[in-house]
């Protein structure tokens, strides 16, 4: 069975891409980040995925540059960042801002995928992201998997690895549609940038109020529970 | 002033590189990886060499990831990586076995120069390893500054950003030739395997033969201490 890393946020675009590469006939490894970002919560949305699935293998890597780079003291005259820098980081800065951030999730997955014998790695940018993110940007995903290529066993054998990016032309609401089509887990799924503690959305941040709009456009309802609505 | 990010191991080739990067009028800013390779005394190295070049920003990135990838256990039903996983992992890995570890180092060395506006990026990939490791030829090099370009905003505002590898094509012997008419600190590098505890070169392992091959081809003196000469 051939295999596919797929990089799972908790988020309903990975959800989704997650479905399609399940749909595709691919064993999936699901592959997600703790890179200092604010809301841990969708790391266990993304386990509570992969268990709903039967992932096999799910991994979470640590990546601490980006908690370092995030910081603005790094302009200063400081030693950084071990593990352990998390804490010098303010709650405040948002996870978009993490430059070359695909690049590096990327770059991963092509690490696992060389280990696990995997053909490809499916990630859930798409067109809403597009103009604001070079690296959610088709240009971007065709020149790295060219880089990805050379970078591995790949360039040598000659075998391929390509990177599916199911989602790049969808909209929000397309992307539902899909999702809803394969029964995909949203239920599981968590958006929000500022959850309450009992985990509740907010339904006021820019990722929920994108997500409700995705739901409202495709004529669904949103599974999950929202603290305002 | 201009500035570079050099990726520094503690050894003779990015030692070289960074007095090259200097020497070419970059400001430096290091970058070192602390991905559970054997020896965390290279990182001890890279620290002083920094500190020997009075390095403004000397970064030390925490990858979880490899030490989990590394692991033959991957290939179970296991849950993976937190930055603890570590201690799982046997002391008999070779880090020459690590999947697209270049790739993702540059990667996060990308994020590191956008966020630091740095232009180029120096590594330093030589011949030596070209035969074996995919990701330090030339090839992959050329792939990666696009897919770098494409994926910051580099590829939004038109600016350059260079990937540099001044060594790519000298032998051991060229590299130590022209650090030491840098004046490049050897005394403070560090490229053995199997140290001993007192931090000699074991002078025995593949690391050490080839570095001692190069400074006699060099007609030069290595001016490490060695346990076995």
């Amino acid at each position: 069975m051939k295999k596919a890393v797929v990089l799972t946020s908790g988020g309903l675009d990975s959800t989704t891409c997650l479905a399609l590469a399940i749909e595709q006939g691919f064993e999936p490894i699901s592959l997600s980040f703790n890179y200092g970002q604010r809301h841990a919560i969708e790391l266990d949305a993304a386990a509570r995925i992969a268990q709903h699935y039967g992932v096999q293998t799910h991994l979470v890597a640590d990546v601490g540059l980006f908690r370092a780079i995030g910081q603005s003291a790094l302009t200063d005259d400081i030693d950084v960042p071990q593990a352990d820098s998390i804490e010098h980081i303010g709650s405040d800065i948002p996870v978009t801002y993490v430059p070359a951030r695909n690049l590096v999730f990327l770059s991963m997955a092509v690490g696992v995928a060389e280990t696990q014998s995997a053909s490809a790695i499916f990630i859930g940018v798409n067109a809403l992201d597009y103009s604001g993110y070079p690296d959610c940007r088709p240009e971007f995903i065709d020149a790295f998997q060219r880089a990805a290529v050379t970078a591995t066993k790949w360039g040598v054998d000659g075998e391929a690895l390509t990177i599916e990016t199911p989602l790049i032309h969808m909209t929000k609401a397309e992307i539902i549609q899909e999702g809803l089509r394969l029964r995909a887990p949203y239920h599981l799924t968590h958006s929000c940038y500022a959850p309450t503690r009992t985990g509740l959305s907010c339904g006021r941040c820019d990722s929920c109020l994108l997500r409700l709009k995705g739901f409202t456009d495709a004529g669904a309802t949103d599974p999950i529970g929202y603290e305002v609505l």
